[in-house]
């Protein structure tokens, strides 16, 4: 017999920071028929939080450091108000969501990232998806809404990637479900010209991947979801895919990746 | 056959502001071999961050107005920071968590506090309890840890008394349970005088509650949290009881509410 279908959608960008944009994307998950995790991080607010309390941004090769200071607020922004926001509405739209930390049920445990070469604080990377209590809440009717956080099981919170949590839990789930992962954000897939929206790619091998990462022609920002979705799919995900709100109730829309064509 | 006990345990007060004490307690809750559910609020932290954010604290007949940014910083206080802090430490103790509101599996609704003739803003009554899932996390091992916010079910999250949620969840409860219902704070229980620790009341039934009202002899403080323990009492809870940190394992200790002596 066929696995079922079981949708993880990370959803991020401006579709977190724009409240409009956020519930339409909420709606069309709504709609979907199939069991759905969702997964999300904290957009803008954390770093205007941070902004608003003084809390100094420090960045390291690009990437942000998450001193103390800095994981509270993100305990606070993903945990707190970008998760429970997600969950009243995904009720309001008729869907029984359940908000959840990697701590919550021991969901998502993770190991802190050694300090050498650089030491980006309290960043943890994941070690274990619990596979199991994710089926049953999806076999109870639930739906989890996932924020990007995860715990060491020694008491510590972590801050990690969204995308690469969204990437462990299709990764985790595959085994039982036909996992068919979706990064949705506010452009229609990966786009040849960031300046055209119709650009979107359609098909997008790893090794086509490759070859824009060497000509430079691919967003930078992008690398990182994509690299994700390839581990998700080179491990057992059904289907990856970037895409828009139109995306997540249209298989045609949006930027597939293969491994080969 | 005697229906399983279940504790329902609010902690509050000091015990949230200090993290040694919280420490304490949630050894003591870890040890319990009967189901749990734990209850709590934000403590000083929400003020705390109100102050950092410049939100002004607005106050009617010394209680707290919740307005939009003071509902925010709830959200982020009691779902993010405290809730997270309390279920990884939990898991660290061994104990299976899962932190949650009350929009998260539908598990407390509540109706927006109408504005007459106290406009309370964003502040929720509780409704519905949705005692099956809440029984259904308790079969699968898991220890809800609920914080003080609920949902109207149209999306909006509503601020909603910590000690108003325990005194629900136990009623709600007690048709499967023997609800032992404790408020567990930094004192060993209600007293006499309140400059003397020695001076904990064993028993108190309602008629003395009312008495001691009427005399003044109780502090302000201990009305609503009272109230709410014989509402309880009177609607189903086994047993009610104020306690501190040793209360938690020792039954004869604290004040225990009583119908009649």
């Amino acid at each position: 017999m066929d696995k079922p279908t079981l949708h993880i959608i990370k959803i991020g960008g401006k579709l977190i920071n724009e409240p409009e944009l956020l519930s339409q994307a909420l709606a069309s998950i709504s709609k979907l028929t199939e069991p759905t995790i969702v997964v999300h991080g904290g957009g803008r607010q954390a770093t205007a939080l941070c902004k608003s309390l003084g809390i100094p941004v420090q960045m390291i090769d690009g990437r942000r450091i998450t001193d103390g200071p800095t994981l509270e607020v993100a305990i606070m922004v993903y945990a707190g108000l970008t998760n429970k926001r997600i969950v009243a509405q995904l009720h309001s739209l008729g869907r029984d969501a359940i908000g959840v930390s990697g701590a919550d049920a021991d969901l998502i445990r993770s190991i802190k990232r050694p300090p050498h070469p650089r030491d980006y604080g309290w960043v943890g990377d994941v070690t274990q998806v619990n596979a199991k209590r994710f089926g049953e809440f999806i076999s109870q009717g639930l739906l989890p809404v996932c924020c990007a956080l995860t715990h060491d099981g020694h008491g510590q919170m972590l801050n990690t990637n969204a995308d690469t949590i969204a990437a462990e839990i299709a990764k985790a789930m595959a085994e039982h479900y036909q996992a068919h992962l979706s990064y949705c954000f506010e452009h229609e897939g990966v786009l040849t010209d960031v300046h055209d929206p119709y650009s979107v790619v359609s098909k997008l091998t790893s090794k086509a991947f490759q070859q824009m990462i060497n000509e430079g022609s691919i967003h930078t920002g992008m690398i990182p979801k994509l690299s994700n979705g390839f581990d998700a799919l080179s491990n057992g995900a059904h289907q990856v895919k970037i895409c828009g709100i139109s995306g997540l109730d249209n298989p045609l829309a949006g930027t597939q990746l293969r491994s080969s064509l």
